[in-house]
Order: C-alpha cells, then structure tokens, then sequence
C-alpha cells in the first residue's frame, strides 16, 4: 500500500466500506467538495479517486447528480489485470494484421443474420435522426448551390469557424486557418501518419490498438511498435519514454486519451500533459484521434491531449462518425507543425470533403442541439452499458475480468485461462453471435483471450440472449481447457 | 501527302474546298452515311476525318443533326503543333512540382477580385443545382437515416448498381461489386496508384499533364515519365512503349483519353486499342482518369479505354465533379486485377463515402435526368468555346495556336516565340485576370511558352474585356522579346 498513489488508498478505503455494508448500493457517495475537505486532498486526487471507484465498478456518475454506490451485481467481475508491452526487439515488425483482420470481417459481414456485438457505431436511432434531417433540408432550401458549387480547400469558412468555437469550449485554441475537413478520424489519421512518416517508419502506438489503425499502418508500409497501456489510465508514458530512447526513428505515436478504443481508457490530465512534454522534447509528433471524447461521463469537461500542446507537437484529429451521425463521415485535424503539409497532402490526395455535409455540421455543433444531444446519448449509452455488464456478470464464467469503461460504447473482456477469442468468435458466429476477437488488436498474439463487445443498441431480450450464447460457450471453453 | 493517313488526307480536301468557297460557314457538311459511300471509306475513318476537321476548327458537331461549316473567325487559328516528350533519362525524376503550383494557386487564390479563366469548374448555374436539391430534399424525407445510418464499405448496393448500369451503356461490362465509390477523381487515382506502385517506382504520365496528379505523384514520392502526346489525338502508345522497354520499372500509365486537360485531345477507338493491348502485354497497369468523357460533343458515344479491357489491366476512374456537381466530390473505380488491394486502401484510408450523396447520383445517374442535364451542359459549353476561341481569334498576336477541342471547357493555347507563361500569369493577375500558366503542367520547361483557359462560364463583357487584356499582354510581351 505505502508505494500506491493517495488517490489509490483513498479508493481501496471506500472499497472496504462499500464491501462492509455501511454504504449501499444506490448510495450517494460524498461530493467531491465534501471529498476534499474530509481528506485534505486536491481537486484532482479527489476525482481520480471517484473515477478509480468508477472504473472498477463501485461506484457510478450520474450527470449533475454526482456519484452513487453501483448495485451489486456489477461487482462480480473483476477489474482487468494490467498487461506489458511485447518485448522490444530491434526492429518494430511492419504492422501485418490484414489478414487476420479482413477474415474476422468478411466472416462476420457474410453472417448478415448474426446479432453485431462487434461492431463500434450506435443504432441510427440513438443520432439525432430527425434533427439531421431537418436541418439538411433547411439547408439546401436556403443554398441550393450546396451540392453544385465547387467548394473551398481546406472545408467551408463557416465550417472551419465552428470547429475552432467549439474545440475553444474545452480547452484547445486553434484558429479557423489551423482547421481543415477531413472525412471522418481515419482520413485525418492517415494524413497525419503520411505528413509526419515514410514508408519504413516506425510509429508507437497502444496495446491493444484498434485494428483499423493497425491496417491503416500496414498499407502505408509503416512499423508499428506496440506501447503497453493501462486498462484504466490508458498510453504508458514511461513505457513509450524507454522506447522512444530506443527506437530514435519512432516518428510519431497514435494515441485515443479519451475512452481509447478498445480499452475504454481515459488519460488522467498528468499523464496527457506528460505525454506532450516528452513528445515536444523528443520532436515526435502526437498523433490524437478522438472519436469518443464526447462521450465520457465525467463531472468535468475530459479534454484531449491537444489541450497541452505549446508547438505544434500534437496533431489534432476528432471526428463525428461515433459522437453525431455515423453516415456523414465527417471530422477534421489541427496537424500543428505539420498543418501546411497535411493539407498539401488532403488536397493532393482527395481534395475538401462535400459542402452540404460541412453545413451542417457547422449549423448543428455550433447551435445548443449538439450538447443536447450527447447529453441523452450519453444517458442512453451508460443504460445499455450497464445491462450489458449485468448480463456479462451473470452469463460469463468466472475469471472473466474486465473494467466499467467511463463512457462509449465498447467493453473489453478478458476471459479466463483456456478460451482463446478466435475460436469464439467462429463458435459465437456458428451461433449467430457477432463479436470482435482479441487477436485483432494487436501485431502479438497478447490478447488473445480477449473479446471486444459493443452495446451501442438498446438492451432487450436479443442482447440478452447472445450475452447468454457468449457466456455459455466460454464456459464450455473454459471447461474444455 | 503519300505517307499520311486516309483520313488526314480527306480532311485536307474538305479544307481545300471550305478555303475555295465552295462550302460556306453554316453550310451542312455531307451526313457521316452519305460521306462513307461517296468517299468509299468505312465508319471510322469518316468519323475520324469529321473529328479532325473539328479539332482543326474547320467544322463544327450539332447534336442530332450533323456537321456544319465553322465561321470564318475561328479559323483564324493556327492547330497546335505536335510536341515530342522530354528526352529519356537515366532515371526519370521524381515529381517536384509542388511549390511551382502552390505559388500559382496561392496568388490566384489571394487575388479574390480577379476574373477566374484558370479554374476548370462551370458555375453552379451550368449544373442540375434545383434538381439535385429537390432530389436530395425528396431522398432525405423518404430515408430519414441517410445521414446517422453507417453506411456500407465500398459504397451502397444502389449507387453500385447505378453505376454498373451506366457503364454498361458506353461498353464497359462491371458488375456492382467491381464498383467501388470514391471521394471525386483524385481519391480514385491516389487509391490507383497506391494499389500498383510503392515509393520510388515510376508512373507514365502525359505531357502536358493536369498539374493535380504531378502533384499526386509528388505526394506519393513516386517518380513521373512524361509521355509524348497529341493534341489532337492524345498519348503517343509508341512513344509509351519505348519507355516501357527503356524502364522496367514503370507499375502504371495515367491517361485522360477523352478530353485529355489541359490538352482536350481525345483518343482515337484504335489508339485505346493499342494502349490496353500493349499495358496488358507488360503487365503494366492503365489507369484511366475519367472526369470528362460525357462532355465530349460526338455523334457516337465516345468509349474510355476501359471498354477494351479483358484482363483487368484498367483502373477505371470516372467522377462526376465536372460534368454533374462540383459540391458532391463523388466518383467510382473499378480496379480490374488491383480491385481487393484498392477497396482495402479505399476502408483503410478513408472507409467509405457519405449515403446520402451517393443516393442522389445514384438516383440522378439512374433516371434520364442526367443524360439530359449533359445533352443541355455539352450545348452551353460549346456556345462558351466558341465564344471564348472567337475572342481569342480575335485580341491575340499572331502565331498564336491552339486547337478546337471536341467538348469541355478548357482551351490549350500556344503562344509566340517570346512569351513566357509564369510572366503572363504574373502580368495578367495585375490585371485582374487569372489563367493557368503552361509552365505547372509539366515536370520539364516544355510548355512554358503555352496557357490554359478555362470557359466555364457564361460568356459576356467581362470575359470579353478579360480576353482583350490576355491578348493586348501577349502582343506586349511578343514585341519586347
């Protein structure tokens, strides 16, 4: 205990309270002002604390309510263990998930029967549908040119104008000029790796990483170097620091500090600023792409690494495929130093992204009808979420371990010795189940006894019933090992 | 005259007669039937020997109703000349055109208050603006989703087959799973080249180039071939097979076969031929950029390269910037033999593009509304290219050359001996007049003493006036030299 950080000990003293029965479940926990003054502690040790509680599962925000005692059924699992980096060797391989990435997906896709627990976006009905769709006919009513003028490099004013507004609301100042359209967080990403890196380059990214940047790594010829990150606290600085002293020509590293995908993680605001120390001092870009940052559930505005950034070091990349409307593809970057190249770049390769989408992205995230909406849809996430754990708490076997991801859409499970997530993923597909296995997260072979969930659909009795499928064939699994 | 084809042969004779007096501007030339009996000869060459009077500015194409004699303005013009291709190197250089372009852009850009005759998009007022609005308001109330539902990787089934069934028109045979849609043009080549080249490779090009895909290539650190070609008649497909023995490394020929820009040269059924035949010989890739086959004005449908492709070897890259709506940024490839590698650099870099713009050219391309907003667009821009060629007749030095191309709205236009094209950009934007100078469309200095003008616009006083300075400039810069 003596080595452990305050925020740490505080959090194993509720635990113990919670576990002895003086706090219930649905329990209001102390405010974070009460917190602090109890304690003697900061502000910031005073929300790790809760968000710790959080992670593990003891407790729950409720926005503009605080936090409460979660009920017990969601303390049957445990927290996920943390996991190392693979070893270092001397050079990073090439990133080489193609393969096993495009047979998980044809196979999932040609099981268009199978219930997609795999998948990464919301039902249409959880977006604002019908706000959209209003909004896009006022539009075209009132420039009919939308679809037939030829639009600006780099994205529309207006465009630009909002972005830079709104990034301004949670701490990151870029001007309209620092901003240029992309389609969506992988186009953005892409343009910041071909910006900063040649093909044979070594980039750092998580471990477990999100399959599609892997591939993303691998078509541009470049070396991904896999950095251990915590389940809860996301990019290990001092992992990356060690290799980027080993591996001087890492030219970059891909970070998601905001409910990383498929950890669910959030940076603590030290360890985001410490990341841009180290990568400012080193000349390594920071590649940010933040497609779930609107979604964390949090007292306080969670803000993104380029909130810290002084020079130019982070390139900044959000997107509205997951927080607003999958089918717009839309987003944008700030690339920092590299901002003249990647828009060289963007132009070179696909020119500006279409003006009626810009509009009305410009119209919606700029008017009240934006934080509305992510203020349900968060609400709606955090339901689901919850009876997807329940579910998992009842059906998985146990050993099963994983953490309560502080918002999104996405739980990572690591399952008990003996079940390896390929094959349930054929058998869940045999059953009409679709997930998405642990071996596509990463160039290794180290998650393999993990499986990815989502929840992004309302909970009812199918969910429930392929929660029940997946746990069942684990346990067969388990007991087969 | 011995040497010389039929056709070239025939044409001479009509020249000598329209120069004789014999045949008056506006007189009806004899219908391509009446032409192959009276002359003996067989379809193409009839068609052949009308193109080549058209392209000469002899006569002129009316839809539905044949040739006609061309006023005596027009023929004040001298054809351009045919240029050889940069001598063979070594190593052919890598593209370093950027900062050349770049300058050129940015000034034109600053000049906000200048008339634009370098740009290469018609006014929104050319376009189908109120049809596509109402089609995009109709489809947005019947599929409320279009804009929150994820849409599906490679395009959706509707645009697919609507593109499929299109080709099928003009002879090329796709299924809709060979159809993979794209942000406009440029996204399909980048993803082209990506498919078949790595850094360092070489790409055949032409010379003259469209300055976007030097960039490209830049972009992409691939090394560029100029490639001779015709003004009239496009690529030299000799000339590309010396280079393709000379340099084994050539992965890709990039071609523009139908209205060639800057050029507006359009290959001749045999020449596509012989290109497909040779590339699929080498194993070398044809990618055809196909931005403006529909605008070319013929009394047969003009068919790309890819209605010869047997085997694959055609990257087909048609999009609908130019002839159907700028703001869409929409376009297709079929990748023949590269099709898997393409879509996964297609989900890989930028996942798909938005439903809502893809069910709109879905729908429009579908329904007859299309071949009728391009039967009107191909009549408006002839009546501006002859408009704009009359003014040019008329304000310009002599030695002025250029051709009459069959269709679009770029115009090609060589200078006399001592006029530079940077200077004239230069000279000509202090005058509020924006061209594109010779100089960015290739790699060599070939094509310094040429500019480009675009007439996409309604021809009026001010286009008039715009013309008048160009050619009062041009006699300065003639009589200081």
């Amino acid at each position: 205990m003596a080595g452990e950080p305050l925020y740490e000990r505080l959090a194993e003293h509720y635990r113990r309270i919670i576990s002895a029965g003086t706090l219930l479940p649905g329990d209001r926990m102390p405010s974070v002002r009460a917190f602090m003054s109890q304690h003697g502690v900061s502000l910031s040790t005073a929300i790790q604390t809760f968000r710790r509680l959080e992670d593990t599962g003891w407790c729950e925000a409720k926005p503009r309510s605080g936090y409460f005692v979660r009920s017990r059924a969601s303390l049957a699992l445990d927290a996920l263990p943390e996991t190392d980096g693979p070893p270092l060797s001397v050079e990073p391989p090439f990133a080489g998930l193609h393969e096993r990435v495009s047979r998980v997906i044809d196979r999932g896709n040609a099981a268009v029967d199978a219930l997609n627990l795999g998948g990464a976006s919301a039902s249409a009905a959880l977006y604002p549908t019908e706000r959209l769709q209003a909004l896009a006919i006022r539009l075209l009513r009132r420039q009919p040119t939308l679809l037939t003028d030829a639009g600006r490099v780099g994205g529309s004013l207006e465009f630009r104008q909002a972005m830079a507004k709104r990034a301004l609301s949670y701490g990151v100042a870029v001007s309209p000029d620092d901003v240029l359209s992309t389609s969506g967080g992988v186009d953005a990403v892409n343009l910041a790796l071909r910006a900063v890196a040649r093909p044979g380059d070594t980039i750092a990214i998580e471990s477990p990483a999100f399959f599609g940047l892997i591939q993303l790594l691998e078509s541009l010829g470049l070396r991904a170097l896999e950095i251990p990150a915590s389940p809860t606290t996301g990019l290990s600085v001092e992992a990356l620091e060690v290799a980027l002293t080993a591996y001087p020509d890492i030219r970059a590293v891909v970070v998601v500090p905001n409910l990383q995908n498929p950890l669910g993680s959030v940076m603590p605001d030290e360890r985001k600023a410490a990341l841009v120390a180290l990568c400012a001092s080193r000349g390594v870009a920071v590649i940010e792409d933040e497609p779930y940052r609107e979604l964390v559930e949090a007292p306080q505005t969670v803000k993104p690494v380029k909130a810290w950034d002084r020079d130019g070091t982070v390139i900044y990349c959000p997107s509205f495929n997951k927080v607003l409307a999958p089918g717009m593809r839309l987003g944008w970057m700030s690339a920092g130093r590299w901002h003249a190249r990647a828009k060289m770049l963007k132009f070179a390769q696909s020119r500006h992204n279409a003006a009626l989408l810009q509009a009305v992205a410009a119209e919606f995230v700029g008017s009240g009808a934006f934080d509305r909406h992510l203020h349900r849809f968060r609400e709606q996430l955090r339901v689901q979420r919850d009876a997807t754990i329940d579910a998992i708490a009842r059906h998985f076997p146990a050993g099963t371990r994983m953490n309560r991801p502080p918002g999104g859409m996405l739980l990572w499970i690591a399952l008990p010795d003996g079940v390896h997530s390929d094959a349930l993923f054929d058998a869940a597909l045999a059953h009409g189940v679709r997930i998405a296995p642990g071996s596509i997260f990463s160039n290794s072979d180290r998650f393999d006894a993990y499986i990815r969930i989502g929840c992004p659909q309302t909970f009812d009795a199918t969910q429930e019933a392929a929660i029940e499928t997946l746990g069942r064939l684990a346990r067969e699994a388990v007991a087969a090992a």
